[in-house]
């Protein structure tokens, strides 16, 4: 009944605050004998972290990871693998002007409402910080994916109105915004250097594509492969909408137009973003997150305190000004956690018998 | 693991395929002393019956439902509510000339290369019918949200590319789209017409809008309400993308417009959707579904048949034009689902403990 | 949350009350392509109805079982299988003097506590004849466990006091009791007269052995094998111990007495009744439960009713004067349920990923 | 569909391996503003470490808890408690003998048939120190049932065949063994001295008495309270049987004996064992587990090393003579932990909706 728990046969439970002693994430049904190491976590986690990009914080987290059980001389055992991220540069004093204020667009008033108490210190466990635990569980799903050469790319496809005009997967790595378009990320850059100094920020959408992946993964009726997609998306705090395939386009398309017709050698085209009928149809996976603008502003703005009286904020600190680019990573992780949760689910009830 | 549940405390799980004996679901984790009526779950599933409108099929279905246990002297008792449609007017020989091949668009091809067999008439699990089932489990979980004053209410706000102009619930009763405008439904009666005689299908999209709402319902980090709301309306066959309040739009806003100002009185503006953090604020949610055409078309399309041979297919027989209006009220009952789970699973650790 | 759903891979949904319109059950995710037919599951159900053994009630139920969904020419499609046995010699009338008063050693009070609220015809949820949805999915699971070359054989080892002296497993199909001694099963019919005519009902003991179970199912550390078969036979109404391989004995010998020693060719004793560290070792599986006498007997006793006044009660009616021998099948079914379940889950984590 | 978590609504995920870098556990769903601190958890912690009793292992465990997450301000937030403790006394080149070796009576077989790789250092995830995280999960449960005054008592009636003549709580604490009757400790006492001395070990048989419980715990039809509680006793490694109330005896009474008359000021006595068709009734719950004797012992057995061939082993190192004490406070635990989870999910269906 609790939700800090995601999957079913490749299950990972998240933990732990902003600013408390630190985050961690167990992940249990891993399969044996994969050859893991703290290194492969440590790498997608450093995909996440705050760089020179002018969209992120200048908070330092070194973000080191330790492995704290499953693995064994350097393979997992099928025991839960535990892994923590101490806090260290974590300065809560700076978070003190807030503690009696709830900051408008952010989960501070409904944690409140929620639990009447909350760690104010960062957002606690509404913190953006929360998905390093996520990054980390999917850096074990990948070697899963990577044994069955199923591989996700995650990019940015528009940041502050700026959309891509292409997809060069190649230049994703070479622009701090992880955008497939080295020419529209240059215009990212400039258009987020503006918004900085006004004070405001700037939200945008992420694609994730997903190659390789077999037919036939995706639980009728309820756990759709689909429908676990736009859950572990949505999931995500700055998530506002999730797309698969054609996306909302497809409720202005005709059916002659919507339907990918089907030749021996697979589809003609992708609008169904390789899943029908909640089913993976062996094509590309192709979803999407619009992620709404970071919350915390320097801009003042009305809101009220816990006394239920009015104020105005004008959220100081460190702050990203855009939850991309640190969020596509953390898109990928879930995209991966949910292939490799629906990977197992299919073993169980394979063909073969 | 496998995937015909949903909810974790109001827990429902759906059988029974389109042309089979009969459909049925059964509801775990009502609470007990709530009057319910076999009429209470009729009328809700008389909302999605096929009509007269231009969009739906000519299949008569009486979808006589019958309440089997769970309710005693015409209360609720606290144990399984189990309910059952048989399928009387299912004429599965004309689905014959489907046998072997694989509709574009369509589950089958999916189905197949999951399970390896297949029931190929009507759609077997995955055809529309199945929905039937959710919708009888959304009225119980109607009463429930009934006797907390919450109130779902479901509406068409694009069809075939007619938008609505305005949102007038009382017009929504009044048309056969449930559209909240009578001029748009016009204007869509007019569309759909025009698709229909040219032999193919058209999509659009659902707003489903709750009110009286308590904030705290949701649960940190992974079911959170939306990412809930989410699963549940893409687990519904023709959905391709769902947004939260201001939805794919977030991604555009700058911080300062997209943020919710808060005042003594409440929430200045709705872009949020009635969710924070994945926690409910109090606030009306606001929820949208994108839905594709209904793949079975009279224009001819490409396709394989399971001996992976090329051939075409003209999609004959009872088919609605559009999954638009019979979604409709699927949409409200998994909204209702995923409420009634919320709210039962914020009792459990409510604070006065 | 709610109680009325058995595993996590081989899923299994009860639902239905003693004297309401039908009983039933949902098995969701039994493997496609299985060969399942109503009388595979007939056949099983008739092993629990009454017989004219002198233990057994005289209510004559013909217990036909349908078929609704989840088979398609004979064979399982992967879809939720979901059957129902509609009630016809439900003589309610017949509770009418239990309305208002709680018998002793019964559910009644417990769930007038719990739900406020009860069905008092025949126990409503809590009667044994719950238990015939049990048998009829555990029916699905043996299809399973034959294709696997597992068998699961009940039979009852103590009956009001009367202890078998061998184990012929071809003896239990040929007396009234499933006494695996057809002797012991003279001396328990003797028995169970002279307590009849008391107007008194008596318990006993019910062994379940299953051969052919591979090694390795079970998964560590809380649903072990052995933990989910406690509790498979602890929720069985009249359950009150359940005890694995040397069970209590176990607790008063010496490790060197109570260790298997192992050999090349297998374990040369079975004091673990086939389960290590909650995982099956590949040796039978051997699980007692312990089943208390029917609570239901003509002999007066102290109670009270539903104001909390004092009185007496002598049950009339219908009953039976020990839960065996309808509760062996049960016991099996259960069983076989946890069996199917663990296989499946072992398959998702299986070595050769 | 893995193990490793147990719970519903207070949901615990252990993760660990005897001798790897640390222990731990997850705790959601506790509920907020319950005052917690780790030395709430060591207290509890404290009470399975290794003492000076004869029954006890020489190593030096100091066991020092960390609570990372999910307290704020010594309250408990509502979000995931996560706790650990670090190995630090492991001396793993003690179990390099056994690297290739199964020790009859022990998972090692189990697992390596399982997993096909196995953690030989100290049984890894299937060694006894895995029930210090149940322990540290059990103290938060404490936490919340002192705030609704129930109470949870564990002793040992039975060890090395010595069983104890009456249950005198204050002795409790006053022994080595947690044995309620100070006599029977002493001859306790002997009878392991002499045991340890011929390098063998024993079992015995631990009880746990619930005060205070309110009526009305427990889900029907599969989740009774007494099916969680036999699952949760049986899923401890060294438990081989379980009993509610009466327990197998409640095989050999008559129906007048076993049934516990009523009375308008409550149960005149006590078989069912507090547990009534699978809730509770209001009255004392009982429950006891039957614990097989530790099976690492010097006396010389046959087995076989991971090839398969045959070979003597003579387990050498810092071993227990019998899982009690130690078992003790996990039983204790095990029975927290379910009647917290039991109690919140009650919460969610409560009468007064």
């Amino acid at each position: 009944m609790p939700g800090n728990t995601f999957g079913k046969a490749f299950v990972v439970t998240t933990w732990g605050e902003s600013h408390g002693r630190a985050l961690g994430v167990v992940v249990d049904g891993c399969p044996p004998a994969l050859a893991l190491s703290a290194n492969d976590v440590q790498q997608e986690l450093n995909k996440r972290r705050p760089q020179s990009a002018p969209a992120s914080t200048s908070r330092k987290e070194p973000d080191q990871v330790e492995i704290l059980s499953g693995v064994f001389e350097g393979r997992t055992t099928g025991t839960p693998i535990s892994m923590i991220v101490y806090n260290r540069d974590a300065k809560s004093g700076a978070y003190d002007h807030l503690k009696n204020v709830f900051r408008p667009g952010h989960g501070d008033i409904t944690y409140f409402k929620k639990y009447g108490i909350r760690d104010h210190r960062g957002g606690g466990r509404a913190s953006g910080r929360e998905t390093l635990a996520r990054v980390a569980a999917g850096a074990v799903a990948k070697v899963l994916l990577d044994r069955k050469g199923i591989d996700v790319k995650a990019y940015t496809i528009e940041l502050a109105g700026v959309r891509v005009s292409r997809i060069d997967i190649k230049a994703v790595g070479k622009n701090p915004f992880f955008a497939p378009d080295l020419d529209a990320a240059q215009r990212m850059e400039e258009k987020i250097k503006q918004i900085k100094e006004s004070g405001d920020s700037a939200g945008g959408i992420v694609e994730v594509t997903v190659t390789g992946c077999p037919a036939g993964l995706g639980e009728p009726v309820f756990d759709k492969l689909d429908a676990d997609l736009a859950k572990a998306l949505m999931s995500i705090g700055a998530v506002k909408a999730v797309e698969i395939g054609a996306g909302i386009e497809a409720a202005r398309l005709l059916g002659s137009q919507c339907n990918d017709e089907i030749t021996p050698t697979g589809f003609s085209t992708n609008r169904s973003g390789g899943i029908l009928a909640g089913i993976s149809n062996g094509d590309d996976i192709v979803v999407r997150a619009a992620v709404k603008p970071i919350p915390s502003i320097r801009i003042v703005q009305n809101t009220i305190d816990i006394h239920a009286r009015p104020t105005t904020l004008s959220v100081k600190g460190r702050h990203d000004i855009s939850a991309i680019p640190r969020i596509v990573p953390v898109c990928q992780a879930m995209v991966r956690l949910t292939i490799a949760d629906h990977l197992l689910r299919q073993r169980a009830i394979a063909q073969a018998f």
